[in-house]
């Protein structure tokens, strides 16, 4: 790790220079800055934090802390399960949060052209007064859409349309000496030399600052319905799902859920909607199903077709939501299964696993063995039709050293089950600092080492978002 | 530019003795392995080729090439338009076309793996036979899926289904030191470090030897239907691109072209399936437009809509081709416009810009208008729906080097108009040897250095395809 520059009072000066009223430091220093929704891979905070307005403010700033050697890490809303924003090593944080603005739409060629700080709950609502939908749906609406490219979040509508990767046309980006460039372009396809845009995508904030951006859009269905799919067991209920996929009748989303985590989730927000008990059977779990097209008109016999599919392979019951506020109190549940757990756990981690679709059950079924070797509860749910499957580990009785080991074991134990079939360790929320040891675990030196080597050209000083994704020395 | 060894008979020995009976050097190298379907990006036959069979061998020999400072140029079927594959500074040539087995289909998840050297059509007709469609649908069907992957080639059907990067899962490669590595799994989405799997395609060759590639399939759709339609003038023609892409009726394929390639094709073909006149009105350019579904029941509604629209849009007839020797005859003219070009004309060079889908009228008569000044004729046509253009410069009568005088200064000045125009150097051919200069103009020094750093990573002897995309020195 290269030895970094302290933050020091004509340091401070020189920044307040470039963002004059928007520098803090030491203890003025907002204390979120420290940590983001997973605190248990480390609460850092930075030694001081700049709200930036502008590209130019963001070059100036980096451009400082290059010449002074001094860490500069990025942080949207802070909303990341992964310690990705997290300033480990101090140094400067630069705050997006302010560069909220959506800057033009080009409604001939469907993109969106923004500010970083944006919050993709701004920009869906927005771009759907403007006609159109921005596809990507990942559970945390107040994130914003730097932090969702700099993870590749996905989320919901993974199914039917992919992840936020295909909808980054172009992005300006403040590189780690201070230089301002851009990768991409408005344009449908290109061809043009190594593709920057894409490695920038998912990175992280560890090769550079993304300051603008300009995002894809589609047309606006015309109808969008849920399903609400109540099944007696979990096993059922999963193994619909590649049925689901290869049925032709292509979802939007496909979520499936434990009854316990719905309780939770319920119980949160002090409202029920989904049924316990059907026609005298306890429900064990659930799929939420969303179909979109063009009209309700056109959507009905493909609702037709799923619930004949669905109470073939054993649902209990198909409940559909097809006015906005019932799709909203359909997924308003699902939305706040995080929160929920939050809420009622002290000691939480999480895994973010993919896997072939296919192999949800067995996968599933072995964590759930797994998980009664220790003492934490697992709670869990997922993007079923990704194979995406969120699994958190909860305590509110172990000492934090205990958890931290149990949770170590278990998660070393289901990563390598991960790879086994075939997996990838994150399919959205990243590495960030939670998962750095299990991702040179799963994908070799080899590939770590060609990671490293890409950051030391990027980054030569070491100097952006220090200690994530991988260490930066082999010990 | 690094100082290359020599291919020695004690080298040729040892190539001998991984590859046996499949190497040859000097006069009995197959002429074709100096030379793409672009000669006039040059002409270099490579000291040695070696048929390859496996992942083992490639990483064998590249090990060797590795030990000796000898430059490896990989080679499918050697169908690109840039120089790409052409072995510039001699050295060993690796032709992938023997490995060319589709080794295996997983048709719950959607997937299908195979060696690089499988061909687009073999995989087409392989994947349909499997109830699969595998989207990617570039114009060139001999090419090869290493060559696709490694130019994020795309062709007809990116308007709806993306280029080739949209498939790619995963992918064996060997890397410029011998070394055998994975990128990427057979799942849906991943956010697990930088991808190295997004950087390697369209890579050209340059980073690794792709040696085996697990792929993406979609279920086939239930019924396929072409429109040919012929407009009187170039301008209302391209006008209707956009607004048929705003229509919602997802057409999967927009292609435009004018009378006089059409012309070229069919007499090359030999067979006439366009009207040249309708109801008295000569035909100045044509669309020819796709759309899938479910069931012809389900499309003919689509069609009508798109009838409707084209009409009102100034079209002069729309005829369908909803039957498979129909939709033949339509794409069979499409797909010939190459080699009737390359049949009638000594000199040849081309270019593959993409603008917005909206500025294509501005663009393409520009391009006229430009072209007026110099000596070649012009024949261009496109991917409409992506603003994707290939515009070839042609000229029987000229000096070889007043043409490459000339189709400099035309091109310089046309790359300058796309960049202008918010666009992209290359769609799909890829950079190789023949655009260098132009990439590096469009896109600035300092993403040229991130790209030559990102190669010294891969590449730190410089020994893989060189010559290509960039040039490594800044002299």
């Amino acid at each position: 790790m290269p030895a970094y520059g302290s933050v020091t009072p004509d340091f401070l000066s020189q920044l307040e220079a470039i963002a004059p009223g928007r520098v803090t430091a030491g203890e003025e220093v907002n204390p979120d800055y420290a940590r983001d929704e997973m605190p248990i891979y480390g609460v850092h905070p930075p030694e001081a934090a700049v709200e930036a307005l502008s590209t130019e403010e963001i070059a100036a700033v980096v451009k400082l802390c290059y010449d002074h050697n001094i860490p500069v890490t990025t942080r949207g809303a802070g909303t990341g399960l992964v310690g990705g924003c997290v300033p480990v090593f101090g140094g400067v944080l630069i705050s997006t949060a302010r560069m909220n603005q959506i800057l033009s739409y080009d409604l001939e060629n469907f993109t969106v052209t923004l500010q970083p700080g944006v919050l993709l709950q701004q920009l869906a609502e927005d771009a759907m007064a403007h006609g159109c939908l921005y596809p990507p749906d990942p559970g945390e609406k107040l994130a914003t859409l730097g932090g969702n490219v700099s993870t590749n979040a996905s989320g919901m509508r993974g199914v039917k349309y992919g992840a936020t990767r295909d909808y980054v046309k172009a992005m300006t980006v403040v590189l780690p000496t201070g230089e301002v460039t851009h990768f991409g372009s408005a344009v449908s396809k290109t061809s043009s030399g190594y593709n920057l845009l894409h490695l920038m995508i998912g990175s992280e904030g560890t090769l550079g600052i993304i300051t603008e951006l300009t995002l894809k859009l589609l047309p606006a269905p015309g109808a969008v319905v849920s399903l609400v799919v109540p099944f007696a067991a979990l096993a059922p209920c999963i193994a619909t799902v590649p049925k689901l996929r290869r049925s032709g009748l292509d979802p939007q989303a496909i979520e499936f859920f434990e009854k316990e985590i719905l309780i939770t989730s319920e119980a949160y927000l002090e409202k029920q909607v989904f049924p316990r008990v059907v026609e005298g059977t306890q429900v064990g779990a659930y799929l939420l199903i969303t179909f979109d097209g063009p009209s309700m008109e056109a959507l009905e016999p493909v609702i037709e077709k799923a619930a004949e599919l669905l109470l073939a392979e054993g649902a209990l019951d198909v409940l559909v939501a097809d006015t906005p506020p019932k799709l909203k109190d359909a997924w308003a549940a699902r939305s706040s299964f995080l929160e929920g757990i939050e809420e009622q756990t002290k000691l939480l981690d999480e895994c973010d696993v993919v896997v072939p679709v296919t192999r949800i059950p067995e996968y599933v079924l072995y964590a759930d063995d797994l998980a009664k070797h220790y003492d934490f509860r697992l709670q869990y749910f997922g993007h079923a039709g990704d194979g995406n499957l969120h699994i958190y580990a909860c305590s509110n009785d172990l000492e934090r050293e205990v958890f931290l080991a149990q949770v170590d074991d278990f998660m070393t134990k289901l990563y390598a089950k991960t790879m086994e079939l075939g997996g990838q360790i994150s399919g959205e929320h990243g590495i960030g600092r939670g998962k750095i040891k299990y991702l040179a675990q799963a994908v070799g030196e080899t590939n770590i080492a060609l990671m490293r080597g890409i950051k030391e050209v990027f980054d030569p000083k070491g100097i952006l978002n220090p200690g994530k994704i991988f260490t930066l020395s082999e010990s």
